[in-house]
Formats: structure tokens, C-alpha cells, sequence
């Protein structure tokens, strides 16, 4: 993996290059969370991405960026969640083979789902320790490429993306806001603002429980999170040194969200304007709900970066 | 209240009339739902419209039929549902008053919903008889025009908008669908495609539970409902006269559906499309879920009617 960081450039090929893959995805706007923020919000829509999520776009551009020789050896990953089933689903696209290393615990549902879009699903032992050694063994194994989740600048560039074809449609924001675990989607959204929109600042929201991105930026180096518990679960991992760089250099401002804001926001977005997204993506607009911007940013981009949830275990209480 | 059919004139009528008002609705496809019916399925998202469900044409349709002599004596209405929603904010824009009378027993949440777009609230006893008999003290005290929740020629025009929107964006279709109640929206499509798109079949659906559209279609005339019980509980009450006259003529089937067919068909949809709809929205596809059109249909609208549910009460189990 480089640690050159990726540029507009890459950015705008990774556009290119994922577009016959990915979805467009609709930006919408909602008068009542306008009326509650006193902002006018445009909502990049990545819950209606394949996949259910923006890391379609990272694992889209890796697995498309790949030469026929490697590509032929198939791609290989130890995530669990969303960049697994896009990993998944990109290598079946171009009709190659994905390898992905799932701890024994993991749940059913995130098995079948990962295994419903083609990939050989290996398991291991619930440990970090145990996913990096097996993931090795599968490269080994298959000279299969290795695609990291976030820390990758081919994947940092599909991410970068979306926020691409939201500037095209809604141009002079104040504010572009995602949420930021890893840091993918917040450095790639950072790299493409600088190159198409420089007067807009970009500004990452996570959970105050996992404020990993906030501390590290304070403190000039990656302090990761330990065990952190939040309602995002999508937000649990910690920087790495690619995003750490890139957000270092582009991001404004980290916002922190409290747990309650998270949910709360969350559930205006579903009963304002009738669309399912996961804890995750509701975190930029609970920090916009606890007043955390100022006054002035008027027009604020947000990227819902996903919809997959439990249905069946919401975050609020029945009846 | 007029006995005449509404015609395909009315239905253009009313939606340049309510443009400058309603949202037009996006069409949405899904390629997991078409791949689970075997159709190549186009919903028309009635879930986005102005008080989350399609009730906003018609209301806005009458209100804004109205002289200007008629609109400033206000408008009435005995609905405690969207129609409600609808009519107040339809009269909000107008700028005139809005009287709805409510059962004392309506939820908390339906009052104030209605309250917040303006409307009076006069409570009443919890039985039809109080209902009517308090909107008739209501019209003769101010000289408002009662607007009935379906059973009227100009709230009929106001809800084929929809189906109109759906043939200019998707030609060609083999069958539209739309769920039944008391059969404003499925009058006022079936005159629509009638007009517009006269090879397509015009499909009701309802609930099993509550299928007095189907009986009194076999009957020759209207069998209401007693009573029933059904998770869509937008669809229980039963044809009027207008309605049940323009279903007979225009509509080529009823189809009934299981109670677990809506309930997994609302399911799939929150899960493949990431949108939020009210059970009564999944009527239709239940129906196809269930095998109830022919394998030859292959093009088919659906029209999703709305999105408003209450997020602590989901009809499936937790965990």
C-alpha cells in the first residue's frame, strides 16, 4: 500500500472508471430538517447506493484499478461489514474471485449477505490478530490483492466520488459534512472539496463515544479508540496513517456527536423524509441538531453513507 | 357532492392546478425486488409527497377549485388520517381555514399532526354518527365545504395526478397497481390510464382482511366492510358511491392479499429500497410477492401511497 496521498485527479478517474458500476444516487432535500437546523441541507443519498453504501465506490475503484493479471487472482479482505459485501460484489463484476475473512462470531445474516454476492467467506478466530494472520494466508494462498477498508488510496479516491457528483448538482456550499470511523469517506470528500469547491470547508462528525478522529487531530498523531460503544457502528474503527494524513491537511473541524443526537437524528431522517439510513449516517446531522456549526453555514452538503440496519433492533423504544 | 364521473380533463385540470404545490414524486426501481417478482417493477414514491402520502392532491384539489367566496368560509372534514394532514395544509396554502373534527379517542400524535398544519380540531364522540352529525354543526355554523377523504369528483381528479406523472415518465406499461380503501386513489388512477394509457390494466389491491372492494365488484353493488382488522390501516374503509361507479367500469381486477404478504412486502421494501412506507403502500407488491398477476405481466407501476407509520410500532418482532 502507498502512502502517497491520492489526489483530484485519481478522483475524478475513479469517476470514470466506477461508472458503469455504480449508482448515481439521488440528492434530496427536506423542508422540515431545514426548518429544525435553520440551514438548507442537500442529502447525498449513498443508502441508495449498491450495496446499501458508499463503500461500493472504494471497493468499485480498487477492484476496477487492478491489472487483468491481478484481478485474475481475485481480492482479499478481513472486514465484516459494508466494504466486505462491496468488495464482494465489484470482484463479481468483473468476474473475479473475493476472499473474505469473517470472524467465527459474525453474525449469520452478514455471512449470508457477504456470501449472497459470490465471495468464499473464510472464518477465523474472533481476533484482530487472527483476521490479519488469516487474511496473510489468503494472499498467500491465492496471490490475491489485499484491499484495506479505508487506508488505500484507491479506495480513499472512489470514496471521494460521491461528493464529486454532489458538488456537480448543488454548487456553493458553505459546509460538506460526512461522518468519519476509518476516515475513507471523510479524506476522499476532503481531497475532492479542496480540488472542485476550496471556498467550502469540510467537516467531519463522529460519536463523542468514538472520538478517535477529534483526538488524534488534537493531539498531531493517530490515538486510536479502545473498544469503543456507540449506536454507529459503522464508526468503531479508528484512523489510519493514509486518512490520518489526508485529514490532517483538508478537514476544518471534527464535530462530536452525544449517543442521543445520533438516535435522534436518525429517526427525524426516517420520519421527515421517509428513508432508511443506518446510526452512521445520521451522525453529521445530529451534530448539526446540537447546534455544533455555526450560525452561518447556510448550505451544508451531508453524505448519508448508508442504509443497512437491523429492523428488527431499532434504536428506540416500541409503543 | 356530485354524482358525475370525474374525467381524464379533470385529472390534467387538477394537476396543473395543484403543480405549484404538491411535489412531483420520483420513480424508483429496485433490481432485488424486480429479480423476487419476476417483473420489472416502477414505484411511483407517494411516500415523498407533501404530508407522506398521496392524500395532498386530492385535498389540494378541492381546495384550490374553490371560488374565492367558497375558500374563505374554509373547508371541513371528519378524516383523522392523511386526508386530514392533507386538507389542513392544502388550506394553509390557500390561506383559509381548515375545520377537522376528531374522535376524542385519536392518538395524541394524529391531533398534532393536524394542529401543526394549521387546522381547528373539534373533538367529537368515537362513533360515525358523532362524526357526521359534528361536521354537519361545523359546516352549518361556518358555511365551510366538506371535502369527504375520497368520495368526491375533485379529490378523485387530484389523485390520478399521480398515475399521470407515473405514464409520462414510464410508457408502455402492461398493469398499474394501486392499493384500495375507499378507492379515491384507484378511481382516480384507473380514469387516468383509461385516458392516457388505455392497454394497461388497472390492478386494486387489498387487504384479504378487508377485501369489500373485491365482494362488491362480484356483487354488483357496494358490500362494506364490518369491522376489520388489517395492518393496513389506511385501507379499512369501505367504496363510496363515486368510487365503487368508476371501479366497476374502469378496473379490470381486485386482487386480495395475505396479512403476511403486506408485512414482508412493506419489510423488503424498507430493507432492498431503503424508503419508508406505510403498510397499506405494500398491498400491491404482497400481491405480486404472493403470484396473484399472471408471469406474462412484466411491466407494472406501482403506486406506494405513503409513508407514514409509527416508528415505535413496526408489525415485525425485534431481535
Amino acid at each position: 500500500m502507498s502512502e502517497v496521498l491520492p489526489t483530484i485527479a485519481e478522483v475524478r478517474a475513479a469517476a470514470e472508471r466506477i461508472r458503469p458500476y455504480a449508482h448515481r444516487t439521488p440528492v434530496l432535500t427536506c423542508a422540515s430538517l431545514d426548518a429544525m437546523t435553520g440551514a438548507a441541507l442537500f442529502f447525498k443519498c449513498e443508502n441508495f447506493q449498491r450495496v446499501g453504501a458508499f463503500k461500493f465506490r472504494g471497493a468499485a475503484n480498487a477492484v476496477f484499478s487492478l491489472s487483468d493479471e491481478e484481478a485474475h487472482r481475485g481480492v482479499a479482505t478481513h472486514s465484516s461489514g459494508n466494504h466486505a459485501a462491496a468488495l464482494a460484489l465489484a470482484a463479481r463484476l468483473r468476474g473475479v474471485p473475493a476472499h473474505v475473512v469473517m470472524p467465527r462470531t459474525a453474525k449469520a445474516v452478514k455471512r449470508a449477505a457477504v456470501a449472497g454476492y459470490g465471495a468464499r467467506i473464510v472464518l477465523c478466530e474472533p481476533t484482530l490478530a487472527a483476521r490479519e494472520a488469516t487474511l496473510a494466508e489468503v494472499v498467500a494462498a491465492t496471490g490475491a490483492t489485499a484491499v484495506h477498508p479505508y487506508n488505500d488510496a484507491r479506495v480513499i479516491a472512489g470514496q471521494g466520488t460521491a461528493a464529486l457528483e454532489l458538488l456537480a448538482e448543488v454548487p456553493r456550499l458553505d459546509v460538506m459534512m460526512a461522518p468519519v470511523g476509518g476516515g475513507g469517506l471523510l479524506s476522499g470528500t476532503a481531497i475532492t472539496v479542496a480540488g472542485v469547491s476550496p471556498n467550502t470547508r469540510v467537516v467531519g462528525a463522529e460519536p463523542a463515544a468514538a472520538d478517535d478522529a477529534c483526538r488524534s487531530l488534537q493531539a498531531g498523531r493517530i490515538v486510536p479508540s479502545v473498544d469503543p460503544k456507540t449506536v454507529a457502528d459503522g464508526l468503531l474503527t479508528s484512523l489510519g496513517t493514509l486518512t490520518f494524513a489526508v485529514i490532517r491537511e483538508r478537514v476544518a473541524e471534527i464535530v462530536t456527536v452525544s449517543e442521543d443526537a445520533i438516535v435522534a437524528a436518525m429517526r427525524h431522517t426516517w420520519e421527515r423524509m421517509k428513508i432508511v439510513i443506518e446510526p452512521s449516517s445520521a451522525v453529521p446531522l445530529g451534530a448539526l441538531l446540537e447546534g455544533k456549526l455555526p450560525a452561518a453555514d447556510r448550505r451544508i452538503g451531508v453524505i448519508l453513507s448508508g442504509g443497512n440496519v437491523d429492523l428488527a433492533d431499532l434504536p428506540w423504544g416500541r409503543g
